[in-house]
This record gives structure tokens, sequence and C-alpha cells, in this order.
């Protein structure tokens, strides 16, 4: 049996982030509403630390440690945002941290960890296998590793950018019909689920995923965790764990999620979109759920009152010279 | 005797504008304050209507009006982001609208305008005089126009933004030093001014202009308007109002504002570091006061808590491209 997160916990979560994680905002944009017709509330994720929702969970993972754990040290493996979140949590507990990241990841990711005192330890992507990596480090050197997404406290942590949602949303005196959440392996979808559907338990609960990468999806219908097929190939390089977390699945599927997927373009054209019109800057991975109302795959939106997370901003220069140049409207 | 907006003008353009324009929010951002060593609070109203401030005193400007007056059309002067503030402002009250705009303004800000129903009306600025383009175009079809910056109703507006900061600050509980604000006729500057000024009667209130464009700064110095000597030439192309209007010089006196001036290579590394760093879109005349701060020319922010406005977003994507070019740090 999996243990999951409560809502108790996401609000343990909230009181553990206060002061160090961005209250982000709830923002809305007349000509988003109008091109949608609908009422689009924005939790932009990317005016987070790090510049992306991955340092609320890293945070809170991190913060439930004992002092004397926390002191051995904290591990990661990641390419990117996971890396700079738990790099600068572990930093302003004033503890050392280690990311594992593959040789070739780019370069500025690796001086944005280092920004934040990572230590950062490469191995190479075609000769060694990643986790016995890490194990062999963790087993020299001691440490804690934080996962990604399927970490109970990784999960409260991102859970509370729902509960911020319902405060902000009570305070309009909103009901919002819908969430639509970027989903990788499931940890800010799930956790963002729990504590919606605490304030709104008819909400729904609305996954997105890259065109290829529709693991979520198949697992949902399923009813059992299956894997993607491929493990790269998708501009949304955030979203592509290779499945589900039992943690974050098991959840999801409480929360009665659905999951639906956008193509590489339409995940462009968001962050295009945002650029253009949101004055936002938006990664890939973190614009699908933007993608997903403005493609208009989704005619059911109409009318509703949709909030939809970007969850980073950590788009490279050249993609964005990409997404812009596919066309060049008002 | 020039007429002054007072803090209960602007109190009343706060109950016009609820509800149409977006109530933007305050936001910090770790890194900055790092840098800077300040506490910055920023306020970001490339998220306004429109992506920049202008939205503000239009609306409140083309509210002010009887309804018999505004029936008879709206018309304003402006290549840039004015024209889309008012042509928005005018459509939520049915209202025509027309903007005089030279021939050669970008497509895509025409395009724009013409997206909130402002009818574009070119002029050649090589062979015709703006002032009297728009005065036979009145004379022929009615109409009011709405000034820039030098307008009683437009400057009230602007000062909702001091306003906002000044409810957010005491939510959090926090007295800020200063303020930093883009100044390019001091429409935005006098209007924030008065608005914090009257929260906080000790604030520092510092407009930032272009290098060469500091007709403020000597206008301040000489206690009487100068003007510019050129009348383009910096890429801060929100910014280029040949000289203050009396409105705003009047009150920017009576907050003993002072104006300090930044380079255009200044101005685009702060839209660098909106942008790699905020997650923000924001033009280079939307910078200059993060660029004051980033600059290292006030060493005496340290210790400070500083507001800063970011007053808009419509950068053109190859403006940002030479922005992002100069360095590419982490």
């Amino acid at each position: 049996m999996t243990e999951t997160p409560t809502i108790d916990d996401v609000r343990a979560a909230a009181r553990r982030i206060a002061g160090h994680a961005v209250r982000t905002p709830l923002l809305s944009n007349a000509f988003l509403d109008e091109v949608t017709g609908a009422r689009i509330l924005i939790k932009p994720e990317n005016l987070q630390r790090t510049g992306t929702f991955k340092f609320r969970g890293a945070y809170n993972a991190i913060a439930s440690l004992t002092p004397q754990v926390r002191s051995q040290g904290i591990v990661a493996v990641s390419s990117g945002n996971h890396a700079q979140g738990v790099a600068e949590a572990a930093r302003l507990f004033g503890e050392a941290s280690t990311i594992v990241m593959p040789a070739d990841a780019p370069e500025i990711k690796k001086r944005r960890t280092e920004r934040s005192g990572g230590r950062v330890v490469t191995y190479d992507r075609r000769t060694e296998n990643r986790d016995a990596v890490v194990a062999a480090y963790i087993a020299r050197h001691g440490g804690t590793l934080i996962h990604p997404y399927n970490d109970f406290h990784v999960i409260a942590g991102q859970g509370t950018i729902g509960l911020e949602v319902a405060a902000d949303c009570a305070a309009l005196g909103i009901v919002p019909d819908e969430v639509l959440v970027p989903c990788g392996g499931g940890g800010l979808s799930s956790g963002v689920g729990l504590a919606l559907r605490d304030a709104y338990p008819s909400i729904a609960v609305t996954l997105v995923e890259p065109g290829d990468f529709d693991d979520y999806r198949r697992s949902l219908a399923e009813g059992r965790i299956v894997a993607n097929a491929a493990t790269a190939g998708s501009v949304c390089d955030a979203l592509l764990a290779p499945s589900p977390g039992d943690i974050g699945f098991a959840l999801n599927r409480a929360s009665h999620a659905r999951a639906i997927s956008v193509s590489d373009a339409e995940a462009l054209a968001a962050v295009a979109f945002a650029f253009r019109e949101l004055k936002l800057v938006v990664e890939p991975g973190g614009a699908v759920g933007l993608a997903a109302l403005l493609s208009g795959r989704a005619a059911s939106f109409h009318g509703q009152t949709i909030v939809v997370v970007l969850s980073g901003g950590n788009v490279d220069p050249d993609v964005l010279q990409r997404a812009l140049a596919v066309e060049d409207r008002p």
C-alpha cells in the first residue's frame, strides 16, 4: 500500500515553505479569455524561486528531514529544473547538495545549479547507468536522495500551489470548474489535484502531457502504471519522466484525473502566446496546459472557469526563437 | 496655475478601473535581492491589459468623459503603447477610437491597435506635421483627444499603481524607502509618486530616463521645463517624449523627485535579466528602473527596500535577441 500525503501534509508544507518560496499570484488576461471563451486563471510558477515549481517540493522534502540526516548531505538526479530547486533549497538550510547530471547537460543548467551551491557530478549517458552512479555516490559519501516526483514530501510541497489557488479564488468569490496541470512523473499534478479537490470536491483535474509521452493517459486508462516507449525527443524536456510515480498515480486516480496531450507545435505556440500576450517567459513543458486551451482541442472549456498552471520558465533563447518564428500574428 | 490631481482623484480612478484593469501583483525575486543587496519589490505592469500601464490612464480618462462627449469618439496620437491602451479602453465603452500613427510604425503595433477596435489613421513623418494632422482630423470628425501623459485623468489613472503598491506593502508590513519609475513625459512617475508619497511621505521618488533623453533631470535642476535635443535614437522607444508635461512636472516637483539615467546597454542588460531571472517579458523602456538597480550606479540602494515599476512588455523579438546576445551568463 502506497502511503500518500493528505491535505494536512500539504498544509504543513505550506507552513514550511512560507517566506522561502514565492507566494505566486493568480493572474488573468482579457485577451486569453476572449480567444478561449472561458475565464482563465493563470498560476505562474515560472515566477517561483529558481524559475519553476520544483523549489516548493524540494524545500518541503529537505525541511522534513531531521537536522542530523540533513547534515549528511542532499543528493538529486536531474538535468534541469529539479536540480536547481534542490540545490537552492539545500543552500537555504546551509547544507551541501550534490546533483548528478549527464555530462552533456546544458552548460547553463550546470552553472545555475552551481550558483545555488550545488556540486555537480557528471556521468556519461552512453556508458554509465545513472541509478548505479547515484547508488555508488551515496554508498561512498552518504546523503539523502530527493526524488523529483515520487516522494511524499515533494508532492505535498507541490500541493501548496493548489492551496494558494483556492485561497485566491475564495478571495475573488470564484469557483473554478477545472484545473489544467502539466504532467511528467505526476508530482505536480497529484499535489495540485489533492489540494484543489479538497477545496472543490467536484473540480475536474486534467493532466496535460506531450504527444508521444502519454504514459499517464495510458496508465489511467489501464488502471496500472505503464511506461513511455521513448525517453527523449520532445521539446517539452521537463515532462519526459519514464512513467508515473506510484504515489502520484494513487492520488491522481483518487482525484478522478483525466489526461490529454498536446503536440510539440502546440506547446511552442503556447510559449509564443505567453511571450506576446501574457508577457511571461514560459518553457514548452510549462506551457502545455495553455497549449491545451489554445489548440482548440477542448471545446468543453467554453464558458468555464479554468485554472491553468504555468509550471516553469527555464526556456533556452533558441527554443523561444523557434516558437516565435512559427507565426508572427499580433 | 496648472491643475493637478490629488490622492482623491487617484482613488476615484481606482474605483473606475476596478474590474477592467489587471490588479497587478507585487513580486519579489531572491536572486535579484542577492545581487543588489537590497529588498526589491517588483510592480510588473507588463502584466497589465495591453501589456503596459497605459491602459490605466486611458481608461480613467475615457471614463471621466460624459457619455455624450464620449460618444463623439476618442482620438489619440501614438506609435505604440498609448495607442493600444486607448483603443482597448474605448472598446470597453463601446466607443470608436481613432489612433493617429506614423505610416512607418511597426506593423505589429498597428495590428494590435486594430485588434482592440482602434481605427488607425497614418501620416507621413517626413512631410506632415503630426499635430496638424490630428487637429484637422478632429475639426472634421470631432472626438476627444487623450494626451499620453499631460492629462489630469491619465495621471490619476497611472497613480493607481502607487495605491496598489501601498496596499500590498501594508499587507506585508513593509515600508519602502524608494521607488524607481521609468520616465518619458512623466505621466507614470508623477501619478505613482503622488500616491506613494501620500502613503509614505518620506519615500524617495526616482525617475529613470534613457541616457540622452534626460529632459526631466535637467528640468528639475533648472526648475522649468526644458526639452530633449533629440526625438529618436534610443532603444527605449517608450520613453522619448520631447519634454516633461506641465501637470506631471508640478507633481514630480512636489514629490521632490530626482531623475537619473541609464544607457541603452544597461536597459538591454535589464531586459535580459528580466527574461532570464524574473521570467518576465519587459521592453527596454519598461526596464530602466531595473537597469538603474543592476548597473551598480546607485550603491545607495544597499540595504534599502526599493519598489521598481516594470512599466511595459511590448518588446520586439529582435530587440530581445539583441539583449540576450550581449552575454550569456547563467
